[in-house]
This record gives structure tokens, C-alpha cells and sequence, in this order.
């Protein structure tokens, strides 16, 4: 009779998961409570002032969701889509392709932005996109695309949408936990993340928030949003006063994220910010000693992910496979057609340590 | 600084979730792995296995949703609900309400076929409803309705839906792993159930099985099913051969799910029924002894959730609070109308036990 689960111990340093602190591995284990329990009630309250300061909202309408950071792409967007609502999207990357998808699945018009892979969208041309398309009901950019390791900036985009009808909706995937995210500041409308990346704790819940002009862009709708599962109505009566049965939510995992969030406020957000940008700026220095070269440009690289070309001549799918084989160190392939081609190397949450680049640059030079 | 979560151990008789084994509760403390790690995905294939053995179906597209019981039931619904497609529901409870809100929320055409709270579907009224709906894309049916203890027969449903080209979904949320569930023979093409219940996990993970029948509706869209996160087209892209990247599947929830289907199978599927079935009728005998009345028909009652109307004269909800706060035992109000009527009582999964059975009657006479 089998009673143990085995799995190879991984040093995580792919696109996350990110290997987690052990004070959170240990409140996974927390015994379960139910989704309707006082107790657990006040950890999901104690959890929305959480991610309210990580976002840096005053919005009450910020939650987790029971699912993966998809599903969190699919709450902002199922929500304030209705068949025809026409989506303006930055696309210069695997990210922001997925919203094309999901918004099309979900019967929107979209328009796709396309700005070069490596670098960064130019305000100015969803600006002019937004000017063009003035019916526009979401204007979506990745914050931080994960499959190039660009860090778009987001101010002067959120200043404009913010004087128009549109919502400015954020991908925050990568970034929240491990770089500055000003949701109220940079007129974020809809945003959403991951539990498993700068956050630091395992996969499966999607914080998200939505502004007041986004609740009302859902109170407006002809007819509910197409989900129930993502609903952020029937969401808001089980996350606010009414605590409305809606799913049964995993403690499990809202212990972990407690825990995790815990830890983050005890290091200061700013801190925290900091910690990625140091690690980060010397990994790519690292790489770039070794002959490596970062994809993504000057000036607008992700610190907690770096997407990085070997040195010519050197096997990028075969190094990766060894490094997990021989090391068991996970890094990310490309995503699509950059597979094989380039590695996506995160040094997130727990793992954004500079023992961790010691680590990989050391595993890279053996390999290489 | 806080490192401790802190959640007072409670005895969860409700409806789910369940106390689980401690070797579940262990496998959540495992290591994390990427969700692309060659042995992660070997353990999704050996959750698959484990997954087709327990809904008794030789259908490969057979996983398990990252999201709760809830998103299962919107998986099933959003692959092959279009607009105007119509669904026929049996209502005789809150999950069966459950499942019109979803489909309407899709747009199908809903039809409500009525039974009585506490009463099983008379099959003949639902075979009678789909004659009269020949054009019927969906029957749906619940098994087991968690909120008045229902058990429902699904064989004769089963058997007339497979002659027509509907397709025959069915809610076992509560009834899989605790009592039997026959996909394949009782010609079910959609099937859902949750990770908290009878499975003895904790919640999260949504096993979900289609029919060769359900996927060619689904081939047969006129566009992609609205969903991205639930759409079976690119999930099995992922659970497949392909192995392509859909979401960060959380590794922590499905080595909990492994470990809990080891646990199944190593006591052996009938016997588990049987043990359900045991305690289920102590539990029931004893509540009658008690004075209370059980509120599902005899013949018809679930054994792992049985749904109880206290003695005249004693306050369910009274009763129901001191349980948790003197106690610190959970059982279930009742849901909708019946908040404050009636308890649910739960016996599943791990704590499918004759201790259990000693444990809840002898605070409930404690109180009463």
C-alpha cells in the first residue's frame, strides 16, 4: 500500500513556480477548515487587506480566486465583456496573445496592439489606438510578459484611459510581490496575479482586483457574466458581508497565501522590491559575463525574470534538459516559437537570493 | 513577525469539506514541481488512471479542473452549451437550481423539470420532458443533492437519454468515491465531481470525465467553448500527448489527489462504498432513535450526507453553533430556505468512521 507521494526535489527557477519558503510549505499543511467557518472567514478578510496593500488599492472588490493566474485573466475579463465589447490589447508576447484568446473565446472584438517582442509597448501607440477605437470597453497590457522578460511601463497608459469610458485592465502575473504595482496610482481598472510567482506560495489562487468604474462597467451588463465560477457578484456576496455560499474554497490554500503575504509585510514591500531588482540586475550581468545575451531591452528588463540567449553555438533545449536532469534545476524554455531557443530564468519570491544566481551561473558554466 | 498560521483543528461533519487522512495532509507538504516537470506531468497521468477507475469510464478525456466542485460543473456546461442551446434540468434542490444558473448565465434555453425537496426525480417525468424537448442538448441530473440528501437512480435516465443525441450530465459532487458511480454503464457523458468529499481530499481539484458523444459536441461548435481556463479543447492539449502549457497546474493540490486515489484503491473501491454505506445507516438509525427525522425519503438517502430535522421544539441553528463553538465540530445548515431548519450531517472520505457516528450523536444529545 503505497502512503507516500515522491518527487524529486527541484530547485525552481523557471517562469514559477518558484520554490516557496518552508513557513509556507508547512501552512499547506494546516489542518482543513470549512468554507463557511468564522475562523476561516476572518483568514480570507485578513487576506483581502493583504492583497489590497500588495495591489495598493483602497478597492474592497479585491479577492483571490480559486483557480491559477488564468483563471484570474478570465475573471477581469469575463466579467466586463459582453459579445461585441470591443478589446484593445498589447500583444508583444505569449501574455498578451492569451488575452486576445480568452477575449475572443468570451465574443469580444479585439484589436490587437503589436509592439516588437524584447521591448516595450510605446504609449503612444495604444494611446492612439484608444483614439481610434473610442468605443473600446478594455484596454489590456502585460505588466510583466513572462515569455519575453519585458517590463512595460504603465503610467502614461493608465492616464489616459482613465479620462476616457474604456477600463484599463493589467496583467500583474510576474510583477505583483517583486516590483512596484500601483493599481490606484497608475488608474488600473481590472488587475490580476498568480499566488506562485513574487508571492511566494505554491500555485492555485488568482488575487484580482476591480475598480469602481469596473463594478460598474458589470452592474451596466445586459445580462450577468457568462461564468458563475468567476462571477465577481455572486463572488462579492461570499467575499463581503452576506457571505453568500458560492464554492467551496480550499483553505489549504488560503492558509499558504496567508503565510506567504505574512511574510512579505514583515520583509516591506519596498524591501521586497529591492531584493528581486538586486538579484535580478546581477544575474544579468552574470549571464551577460558569460557570453549570454538578455532579450529583452536596456532599461525595461523584468528583475525577477530574464529571458536570456545562450552564447552562439551552444544548445538551448539541451543545456535546459541537463540542467534538470544533472541538477535538477527547472528553468522555463521559450514559449511558442522561441521553445528552444532562449531560457526563461526566475528568481522569484523565496528563490530571489543571490545564492541562487551563485547557483545557476555555476550549473550554466559546467553545462555550457 | 508571524510565521505560525493559526486555525483551530475542527471535526468537519458537514457537507465537505472533510477531515482527510494524515498521509493527504502530509502530501500537501511536498515539494513543489513545475507544472511541465517530465515527472509532474507523470503524475497527472497516474491521476488520470486513478480518476478513470474511479468514475468506471475507459474515456481519456478524464482529469481534474484546477478550481473547486463549482468549476467542474461549469466545465461540463461551458463545452457544449452554445446560445440557445437547451438544457434540461431536474430541480429538487439547490444543486439542481445550480445548474439552471450556470447554463442560463451561458445562454442555453433552461427547462426546469420540478421535483419535490427530498424526493428523488421520478426518471419517467425527466424521460417525458426530453420526448417532449427532442432538440434537448443537455439532461442534466444531480446524484446526490448535498442539500436535502437525495440519492439519485440514474440508470433508467441513462438509458433512454443514450438513445437520443443529448447528452447526459450528471452532478457527483458528493456521491464519487463514496458510493457507486457508473459512467460508462449508466451512459453518462458528463460527469463532475469535487476533491473534498467522499475522494478525501481537501477542495480545490474538480475530476471531470467526457464521452466520445460530449467531445463530438464539442468538436461540433460553432465556435471554441466560451471558457479558455475550463475549454476541454485546450485542456486536453495539455493533459494529452501534446503537453502544451494551458495554466500552472498546482502540483501541491494534485499530489494530495494522488495520494488520496492511492488510499482508494488500496481499500478497494467496493469496500469504501460499503463503508459509507455502514455508517451511513448507523448514523441515520441513531438520529431516528434521537427523536430527529430524516428529511430524504427511505430508500433514497445518501449515506455519506444525510440531511436531519432536529426534535420539535429545538433550534437547529442554535444547536448548530454550539456544536462548532463548544464542540468545535462542523456539520451543515441547510441551504436557501432550509438555513435554519435542518442540519447536514456528513460522514465522508476519511471521516467515514463509527467513531464518528459516537462522536456527533453524543454532542448532539450534549445539546438537544
Amino acid at each position: 500500500m503505497a502512503q507516500v507521494v515522491t518527487a524529486t526535489p527541484r530547485l525552481l527557477l523557471g517562469p514559477g513556480p518558484a520554490n516557496v519558503d518552508p513557513r509556507v510549505l508547512q501552512a499547506l499543511a494546516t489542518p482543513v477548515q470549512g468554507h463557511l467557518d468564522p475562523e476561516f472567514l476572518a483568514t480570507l478578510d485578513s487576506i483581502r487587506a493583504g492583497l489590497k496593500r500588495l495591489f495598493r488599492t483602497s478597492s474592497d472588490a479585491t479577492l483571490a480566486i480559486s483557480g491559477t493566474g488564468s483563471s484570474g485573466m478570465e475573471t477581469c475579463l469575463v466579467n466586463v465583456v459582453e459579445p461585441g465589447s470591443k478589446v484593445l490589447v498589447g500583444v508583444g508576447g505569449y501574455f498578451g496573445r492569451r488575452i486576445c484568446q480568452v477575449a475572443a473565446r468570451l465574443g469580444a472584438e479585439v484589436v490587437e496592439v503589436a509592439y516588437e517582442p524584447g521591448q516595450p509597448l510605446d504609449p503612444g501607440k495604444m494611446i492612439d489606438a484608444l483614439k481610434a477605437h473610442p468605443d473600446a470597453r478594455v484596454v489590456a497590457v502585460v505588466h510583466a510578459e513572462t515569455s519575453t522578460g519585458v517590463l512595460q511601463p504603465l503610467e502614461e497608459i493608465g492616464e489616459a484611459v482613465s479620462g476616457t469610458e474604456a477600463l484599463f485592465m493589467v496583467d500583474c502575473v510576474t510583477s505583483l510581490g517583486g516590483a512596484p504595482v500601483e493599481v490606484d496610482g497608475w488608474h488600473i481598472d481590472l488587475a490580476y496575479s498568480c499566488s506562485q510567482k513574487c508571492i511566494g506560495m505554491v500555485s492555485g489562487l488568482a488575487p484580482v482586483t476591480f475598480s469602481a468604474k469596473a463594478l460598474d462597467v458589470v452592474r451596466r451588463r445586459k445580462s450577468p457574466p457568462s461564468s458563475f465560477y468567476l462571477g465577481i457578484d455572486v463572488l462579492l456576496d461570499y467575499w463581503g458581508e452576506k457571505r453568500i455560499y458560492h464554492h467551496t474554497a480550499c483553505s489549504t490554500l488560503y492558509y499558504g497565501l496567508q503565510a506567504a503575504l505574512e511574510l512579505i509585510f514583515a520583509e516591506g514591500l519596498e524591501a521586497r522590491w529591492q531584493r528581486h531588482r538586486e538579484v535580478g540586475q546581477l544575474l544579468q550581468q552574470r549571464l551577460q559575463e558569460m557570453g549570454c545575451r538578455l532579450f529583452a531591452a536596456e532599461g525595461y528588463r523584468l528583475p525577477m525574470l530574464t529571458a536570456v540567449l545562450p552564447p552562439e553555438g551552444v544548445d538551448a533545449g539541451a543545456v535546459r534538459r541537463a540542467l534538470l536532469e544533472q541538477f535538477n534545476i527547472e528553468v522555463g524554455a521559450g514559449l511558442g516559437e522561441l521553445k528552444d531557443k532562449l531560457w526563461r530564468i526566475g528568481l522569484m519570491g523565496y528563490n530571489a537570493r543571490r545564492a541562487m544566481v551563485d547557483t545557476i551561473c555555476g550549473a550554466l558554466a559546467a553545462l555550457m
